[in-house]
């Protein structure tokens, strides 16, 4: 009997190491194919499956799919697409089945975050109600590191070192400059909901020496006279001052701070960034010299500094994923555990869908200072192993030698479809 | 008789490289200490001198100097202070020739843009009218890249580096989410009156692939019609758009863009961030959604990205700087000239301080198209060897092991300076 085909689909916000799950799905299930069909890869993430767009990724080389694990975003592409609850658009759900079934694919694997593994839940209970059988697995990843049950999640390790480093980095020169010049300076990071990335920045100082660093958490509400006073201290003790903020703290009225005022000529509100709202507060009530960088899509991209852990940890993933299907697991996701901080060891465990989906993980009150402006050394403890290592690309005339798939669809089967 | 020491100061906005031409400069001096005593730094740049805060760096362990190699930013503190013409403050330079005396220092090395090579220019020219025997040499440094004469200034090629691999990598990003959501990117450089570091980001693209980017450089006015008419153009043949922007683009008043009408809540205007201004254009007139990047200080602190090529040439001037000044030049300043393309081959000269000071260098007419959005082969040819190569600082616990010199002042000899 012919294995059936595979179904493989990224979803959200891309990372730097969402391309190592991908390689491991793709490259496990090649090691199988007494067992495993071709893995069959939805152009732009769920969509390629309603539309029967569907990528052949048979037709990449061995040397193609290897390069997906240092080759940063979304290499099939991704979506922003959530699909709606199963009583309120049923036909999306029977679409994927139809799909599925035409291309006789009898393994569904979703890599995102905790949107897609509501959806990947959803698959899995469509299939069922259906009676179509099919194996539905979550893979896991996002930056904001905010999945339940699992240590961490693919991705975060690799922008958490990124800012981390480049905090570092802008820190030695604000310090170099302060005398004259520049006395503050502000990083503005993702993480609307959940403060991880925002604490990594914490990692740029050693706790001994954090003095100058500020952070502020979405976790935290923002609080002015506060901040002013410890960007003033910091100036006063240590010459300079270096702010990592998220993109996602709010005013104690509820209001992020990304939104709260600021118009341009015509009277129309100025969206987004945080860090000059910052740096205005900063020049208006303390008069310092300041600068601001706003990382955005750099920090998630940023495979040139890829954290070697956080890469083995997507590919173990996506290897699982596939391993954990072919033992006749369903509805699962793998996950990371860990089972040591020092040495740092973990392992792949897994865990049923329906415990991850839709649940967000904030950072813990006891991974935050009391003062609400630093980390602590439960926090250091945690994050210092997913940062470790160095998984440099390959790189060609000075710049990072990145895979371009051919990404060839396979011939439609079906009508249209039309929700 | 005992050799003269030697002041060595940084100057101007640090780089990912400057370090790297402290290192070539000490070390230099520490093999021939029959001819020349101990380097002396200046506490923050110049005004180490000034107020005689000199840093012994004979204090400090041979591995501690080598480490200068690979730390970024201005490890004795740099400063932006320029000092006023001989004929309106000739009491600084009175100050700096006293201090030097008070110290037996006979080499005076200057690392700093176009600013700071006609300071040791003056520098020179004082220390012939007060009969002191000086060697004044500048040691070219800048991301600007605008200096006249060298081929290159070292900190460009690093920058360049970081920034077209960020963008490539955050161009990805947005091609894998341009289906469902961000179609355009803009990413805000430095380089505010000549564009090198925005043609870098030309790079960030093979020639034929470049369809997708927009370039706006300082040296072409900005004009919002073609430019929204591009993006409107890009986004429908290639499903996304990515904008590099020089932080210095004006419009055709002559007004910068960055500066033009943002207002916050009390009327105040709001500085900086011509990426956020361009994103806002893009929303009203097209309605597209976007993401914006400003890199500010990472771009030229980024030391885990630095070129190869550009950490030799940095070491190269600094050990060049001492060389001449013990064959006897003065009044110089060592340059990178170019011997050939591909195989890129250099070697450093030497061009007297009168010719580089206070003199800038725009890209080239021929380096941009006739668009004005884009990079030419010749620009590529040119840009191309400067990013070449990785030169990776070591790393501790996932983040590079920066070096924090002790740097421990010289007991002071004079009152203090009151201008």
């Amino acid at each position: 009997m012919k294995p059936r085909h595979a179904f493989y689909a990224q979803s959200g916000g891309v990372t730097a190491v969402i391309n190592a799950s991908a390689c491991g799905v793709i490259e496990t299930a090649r090691a199988h194919p007494d067992r495993m069909g071709t893995v069959y890869a939805g152009l732009n993430g769920i969509l390629g499956a309603l539309h029967e767009d569907l990528i052949d990724t048979g037709k990449e080389s061995t040397e193609a799919i290897r390069a997906l694990r240092h080759t940063p975003a979304g290499a099939f592409g991704s979506a922003r697409y959530k699909l709606k609850g199963l009583d309120e658009n049923r036909a999306e759900y029977q679409r994927l089945i139809d799909v599925f079934r035409a291309h006789d694919i009898g393994y569904f694997f979703y890599n995102g975050g905790g949107d897609s593994q509501d959806t990947a839940h959803k698959v899995a209970q469509m299939g069922a109600q259906m009676d179509y059988p099919l194996v539905a697995i979550g893979i896991p990843k996002t930056v904001d590191n905010d999945l339940p049950v699992t240590d961490c999640c693919p991705g975060f390790g690799s922008a958490a070192k990124y800012l981390a480093t480049s905090l570092r980095e802008a820190a030695c020169d604000v310090a170099s400059m302060a005398r004259t010049s520049t006395r503050v300076f502000i990083l503005e990071v993702m993480g609307r909901h959940a403060g991880w990335l925002t604490a990594a920045c914490g990692l740029a100082f050693e706790a001994a020496e954090a003095g100058p660093l500020i952070l502020l958490f979405p976790e935290r509400t923002f609080e002015p006279h506060a901040f002013l006073q410890r960007v003033r201290q910091n100036v006063s003790q240590h010459g300079y001052c270096v702010v990592a903020v998220s993109e996602g703290i709010r005013s104690a009225d509820g209001k992020f701070l990304a939104e709260s005022g600021l118009r341009d000529a015509f009277g129309h509100a100025q969206l987004g960034g945080v860090a000059p709202r910052l740096a205005q507060l900063i020049r208006d009530e303390l008069g310092f010299k300041y600068h601001w960088a706003v990382a955005d899509y750099l920090q998630r991209s940023a495979r040139h500094l890829a954290s070697k852990t956080d890469v083995r940890q997507a590919y173990a993933v996506g290897r699982a994923a596939v391993r954990f299907a072919l033992e006749g697991y369903n509805s699962i996701m793998p996950v990371i555990r860990r089972k040591s901080d020092e040495p740092y060891r973990w392992r792949v465990g897994k865990v049923s869908l329906g415990q991850v989906a839709n649940q967000e993980r904030p950072v813990p009150a006891d991974y935050i200072s009391s003062d609400g402006f630093a980390i602590t050394d439960a926090a250091r403890t945690y994050l210092r192993p997913l940062i470790e290592g160095e998984d440099y690309p390959p790189y060609r005339s000075g710049l990072p030698d990145y895979v371009r798939l051919k990404n060839l669809l396979v011939a439609r089967r079906l009508p249209p479809f039309t929700s």
